[in-house]
Parts: C-alpha cells; structure tokens; sequence
C-alpha cells in the first residue's frame, strides 16, 4: 500500500452524502431521452436522443460544481480542480450511447456515478491536490460508425485518420461531419483527432465504474467487483455475395444464396468458440443484414459482424484465423463472393496494482463484500488503459443482463458502487492540505 | 378452336404498331420513380415514388385513348369499350411496384405493355365486342403489408377484412389507413373490399404479359412462353425469441442465440426444398431480421420469413410441415421461444384452355417461336384465375435474372410480347362488326 505515495496515507471513513435512489432517478430520466420506448433503449451517437442527453449531462455536471469542458470528439468533461500539488488528473467516466434496445444502465452509471461520486466529495470538503475529472466518452457503442470506444481511442492516441474517415454511418456520413454537425469537430479528421489527443503524462489515473454485465458478482452474493484485466475484443466483417434471383423462379442448383452462407458461417462462429473448451473464449455473429432481405427473392447479399473475446490473446487469435477460414471454405462451396475485414483486434488491457489497491482499500472502507474479476465486455477502459494506470470497478446487475431493456442494478448496489469510486478517486488524487480535514 | 365462338373465328394478320424501344423506354422512364438509384428499382405500395408510378400510368392510358378508372383498393383501369354485343370484359395487366433493389422489367411490362397493346389495337382500327381493359394492380408484392397480389385478392373477393386488417406495414399503418391517404379506400376495410370485389360474370377473360423470371426460354431460344399454370405458393413467418445478452459477458453455455436458431432454420429450408428430389420444389428463407442486430449483442429475437413453392400442391404441403418440424425442434433444442404463422398458401391455378389457344394463335400469327411452361412465379393471374379464364404470356429475360437491378428483356422481345398480347386479346374479345375490317 506504500508503492504510491498517495495510497493509503490517509484514513476515509465513510462520509460521503450519495443516494443510490437519486442516482437511479437520474439514470432513468437519460433513459427517457431514447429512439425506442422505455423500458428499451436506444440512443445513437449525434442523433437528438444523444444530444439531449449531453444536454443534461452537462447540465448534472455544473449542479454538481464542476468545471465543464469538450474535446474535438465530442467527449465532455467535468472538473472537480486540485490544489495543483501533484501532477496529472485522476479521472473517471464512461459513456452514455446505448446499442438499439439497450437498458438504462450500462454506462450510464459510470458517468452518472461519477458526476455523484465527484459531487459527493465535494459536498464532504474533500478537497483532492490531483484534480478529479469525469468524462463522457463520445461512442463506446460501435452502433454508428463501426468501430467502439471512438472517444477513448481518440484520447489515447491510437485511432488513425484514416481508419476513422473510412467508418462510414449507414447514410454514407463520415464521423467528422456527424461531430460537426454536433458542434464539435475541426476542419479535417486529422485535426479532430490531433486536438482530441491527450498530452502524455497529463493522465494520473483512470478508474471506470460499470456494472458487471456477467452474472458472477450477483450468482457469488457479492457487492463490487476490482477488475483486474479487461478481455481482448476484437471484431470481424464479413460479406457473402451472390446472384439472388426470385425466389419462385431461382431454382435451387442454380443458386447461390448468400443468406445461406451467413447462415452456415454463424453456426462455424459458434463452433469455433465452444471448440477451445475454454468458458472464456465467447464468439457471436451479433449483426447480420441481408439484401434485398424480402420474402420472395434469394438473399443475394449477406453482411455478418462477429464479435469475438478471449481473456488469452492468442487464444482468441487462432478462432479469428478458424472463423476466416471457415468462410473462405463457406463462400467457394456455395459459390459465392466473399470479403473480410478485421475492423478491430484489440490488446487486453492488464489493470494497474495502484488503482486495484485504491479500489480494494475503497471496498474494505466501506465494509462490502468485493472480488476480483476479469471484464469480458470492452470499455473505454481498455484505451485509458494504453495512457494512464486504469482500473475498473463494478457492481452486480440482475442475471448478468446487459444491452437488453430489462438491465437492472439495485439502488443499493448503485450507492455503494459509486461510494466505492469516490473513495478510489480520493485515494487516486490525494488530500489537498490536513489530511485529517477530509475525512470521508 | 372452335370450343369458344370468338376464337379461331377471325384472321389476325398482324399490322399492329408495337415500337419495341418506345415501350422500353417507357419502361425505362417508370423506373426512375424509385427510392433507390437506377439501375436497382425500389417502389412501395403506397409511397411517394407509387404515387408517381401511378400518376405516369394513368397518363399513358389517357393518351392511349383509355377510359380511366380507379377502384376502392387503389387498382387502376384503362378501358378500350366493345361494342357491347358480347357479355364481359376482357381484362389483362400486372404491377408496377417493386420490391427492394428490384430492376425494371417485373409486373411493369405487363401495365406499359398492357397500354401499348390496346392502343396499337385501337390504332389499327381494331373495335373489339367486348370491352377491353388494362389493368395496373395494386401492391402484387407483399413488401410492405407481408401480402402478395392486394389487388387481385381483393377483385377475387378471396382476402378478407379481418386478414387484410392485420398485416401492419412496419410503422404499424394499417392498408386501409394507407389506401385512404392515397385517395383510395372506403369507410372501413370491409366496405374498401365488398366495393372492389368484381361482379360475378363481369370478366370473361384475363391474360397477363410477364417476364419469365426464369431461364427456360432464353436457354432454348424461345421467343413466346405460353403459361400453362402457376406454381403455388406458400409463406411461412418464424419467430425465435432468446434472452440475447452481451456479446462479451454473455458466456456460450448461458445463451440461446436467436439468431442461431434462425440460421439452423434458414439451412433447414433449404435442406427440404432438395429433399423432395424434385426441381419444381423452392424454398427460401429471404428475409431475416435480428434483433437488436448490433455486433457486440447476443441476438435476442429472429424474424424469419420463408417463400415455398410447388407445382404440386401436396408436395408443397409436406414441405411446409418438414420446415414447421425443423422450427420446433431447433427452438427446443436451443431453449428459444417459438411463434410461426403460415402467412398464406395459395392454391395453384390453371391456365384455361381458351387462353392458351388464344395466345399459341397469336405466336403463331407473329411466326414466333413458342412454347408451353408452368410460372413458377407469383402473378395476379393467380387469383384472377379465380374469376375468369386465365392466361399469361411470358418473353425471356437475361439469364432468367428477376429482382435484381440488372433485370433486362430486349427491345425486341418487348415488341413481340405487347403483339403477342395485343392479339390474344382481340381474339378473346371478338371483333365488332365486320372481321375482314379489323386486319390486325
Ligand atoms: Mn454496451
Ligand atoms: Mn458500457
Ligand atoms: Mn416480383
Ligand atoms: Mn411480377
């Protein structure tokens, strides 16, 4: 606990003012600014569902006394400042888009949390020497542009120009008009992602607080998990191409249905990740788009995105390979066309021994129940990871149900959780002046 | 030839003014009015661009010299009067909507060609006994309210309220909502049907010009298809219903992936279709959708839609219950929820005798080559069929390719269609008074 000269140093009992249910009002109010009907949420990069949700963010975040700010992306922070006595910010933060027909609670609470957690601490006196920032990130959801964490990638410096120009939206709009069009952006990609960019050593720390999103926490009885690394994710494009026809005329030997193919291909994903019998390695042909897509006529294009994750990298490597190969066997027997593109194969992000010794510290402060875990679902963690020291906390939800509408966290579980963060950002940050004035 | 008094009665030389590359060009002309770029043809039912299909249709008809009118579902008639001393109409046409990314040629030949033929008719001279009317059918494809032939299902009196009612398009508008918002319908579905529903008696012949949609003629060098009968056709809606999940979290032993199902089921469609050993025998699953359809989520329902066609009907049937088979038991064994609705399933119709001599007559006026083959498409004539005598005309297309962008039938095969069209009708109409004056 001596490692950091900022852990441990001080005591913080228990004095933070958070209410689970508050939090959980507020969570439910974001829900409410969605393209779907609550329970079920769906909210898009840039779209006015997003935009109202920034709104209030914004507005939560300068409740809370906090220094607002935005970056080229779109990524918007709020500053609890720190005396300046120790270089770097601690910061927290997730993200608020949501995938069609989501819940209300995946991300959300991160951001949400963290503007209580900061607000909290605030309220408590605590006045840290690191400034504390909390951050929403601009699209973890790939919804839009096809490509995750765009708002992290961007901060840690490791999403080209040239990669992000080519992401596309389903009307042909590139990022860069979108993020202008929301009153961010800069005059070319290059330049949003230059301004967007963190400057090395700016970042102290980054801590995320999230729910499970797997059934471990809540099946084991226990309060908050410390995440210890975060699964390597990466994501596969494939499209079958055939020459469709009626679907009364086509007779059959002169087919070459490319539903088919995406058919068979689904099924070789799930083969592949049970084939390492490893309960880790999960595979999941999660998007499939077929054209013309109507009753009567053969699929003559069938696009499928496959999601695939592994705690071991090479592992999860080597199904990629089978899943590709499985295609390429797919498409020349049903003579079809075939492209892939890897859109993204990311490292695993390992947690750093400081931030997973602040949050345990903050876990056994407050009495909960906590364990160590790995996180299967890819977060902005994962890139803060690449920047600065990161950790992530999390809390139990219902059966482990994430991006559906029924994803529910209790409003104990919610309090606790985001009493567990401010208490690891305080630790993080450190206490400005006596330290036996914060006490928390 | 002599079992109808009309037929074989009279000589057809034939001096009709058919322009090939006229009727291609309007062709061409209706094709622009689509929500997709030209060459791929998208029209809904309904939809502004239907609407302008509409507009340019009745145009055409009033500069034929047509007498237009409109019925309560929206099918639109240009009529060339008979002198009345025969009982009944005859009637032919097609439809002028087209499914997603769809070409020019489909159900369009047959309204333009439709035109083309009864002008050259009255061009010539030609004053038939009965009246002779071009009829543009309403919504033949079942794209936007999941129903094939709207249209002629309603003239046939074979669709009822309550079916019709049901079929939401997916804003869940209701046909009759849409119809009366495009000056069509009536005060309820009910009534919008007993008025368009045709009087028994009142048609005494039908004839349809198409497109083969297959590839029979153009691999024999035929010019002139003689339609014999029309497959029949049934669909079926399967939808699986899983817990979907987080794509990271969500570990491979905990999910039931509806998306899977669907795709098990998508092969199993295909797998009966071949099993019957027979090559009249299609099956399709043409239409799939996931939901939420996102690559980071476990698929949570899978709407599947399956097109199944015969020319013998009972074996058609036992396909349709191996494919309901197939549903149940994918849906056991990946502990997925089950609902299937057998959309529809049409009995399959034969051409009427009359007709088929009709129209041979008429290839063999024109000195084109000819021959006799089952549709293996859906046509209005289908349930026109239910009516009236019943016939259809096919010319070949390009590699038998329909529902494509690329759908093409030559300028000349146009000609001889609309001729071949024009002829088979006045023989099935009779000429007014003197024969020897209408020298067609
Ligand atoms: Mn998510
Ligand atoms: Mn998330
Ligand atoms: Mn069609
Ligand atoms: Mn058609």
């Amino acid at each position: 606990l001596l490692l950091c000269p900022y852990i441990g140093a001080f005591q913080y009992p228990s004095k933070l003012d958070v209410s689970g249910s508050l939090v959980v009002e507020q969570l439910l109010k974001l829900a409410t600014f969605s393209d779907v009907p609550n329970p079920a949420v769906t909210r898009i990069v840039f779209t006015p569902n997003d935009m109202k949700a920034r709104a209030y963010v914004k507005d939560l975040m300068q409740l809370a006394g906090l220094t607002l700010r935005e970056d080229a992306v779109g990524n918007i922070f709020g500053l609890l400042a720190g005396d300046g006595s120790a270089e770097g910010l601690v910061q927290t933060g997730s993200h608020t888009d949501a995938i069609p027909l989501a819940g209300a609670y995946d991300g959300t609470l991160g951001v949400i949390g963290g503007i209580a957690a900061l607000r909290a601490l605030s309220a408590a006196g605590f006045r840290p020497r690191r400034g504390i920032e909390v951050i929403m990130f601009t699209s973890e959801e790939p919804t839009r542009f096809s490509l995750s964490c765009l708002g992290s990638r961007a901060m840690a410096g490791v999403l080209s120009a040239e990669t992000l120009a080519r992401r596309l939206d389903e009307n042909g709009t590139d990022f860069l008009t979108a993020a202008t069009a929301a009153g961010y952006g800069r005059g070319s990609t290059q330049a949003m992602l230059d301004a967007a960019r963190v400057k090395p050593g700016s970042v102290s720390s980054f801590v995320e607080l999230h729910i499970e999103q797997g059934p471990e926490l809540e099946a084991n009885g226990t309060s908050l998990g410390i995440v210890t690394a975060i699964a390597a994710p990466a994501a596969l494009r494939v499209r079958f191409s055939g020459d469709g026809g009626h679907a009364g005329a086509q007779l059959m030997p002169r087919r070459n249905d490319a539903g088919l193919a995406a058919a068979e291909l689904a099924l070789a994903v799930e083969a592949a990740a049970l084939g390492t019998g490893a309960p880790d390695t999960v595979a999941t042909a999660g998007r499939v788009d077929l054209a013309p897509n109507t009753v009567n006529s053969v699929p003559r294009e069938a696009a499928v995105e496959i999601d695939l994750r592994d705690v071991d990298e090479s592992r999860r490597d080597a199904v990629l390979a089978q899943i590709l190969a499985a295609a390429e066997e797919i498409a020349a027997r049903r003579r079809v066309r075939l492209q892939t593109e890897v859109a993204n194969r990311d490292a695993p992000a390992t947690c750093a021994a400081e931030v997973v010794a602040a949050a345990t510290a903050a876990a056994e402060q407050l009495g909960a129940s906590h364990a160590r875990l790995v996180s299967r679902a890819y977060h902005d963690a994962l890139f803060m990871a690449q920047i600065a020291p990161t950790g992530m906390i999390f809390i139990p939800c219902r059966g482990g149900w994430s991006h559906r509408p029924d994803e529910f966290a209790s409003p104990a579980h919610v309090e606790l959780g985001v009493k567990a963060l401010a208490l690891t950002l305080a630790r993080l940050a450190g206490a400005a002046g006596n330290p036996g004035k914060a006490e928390l």
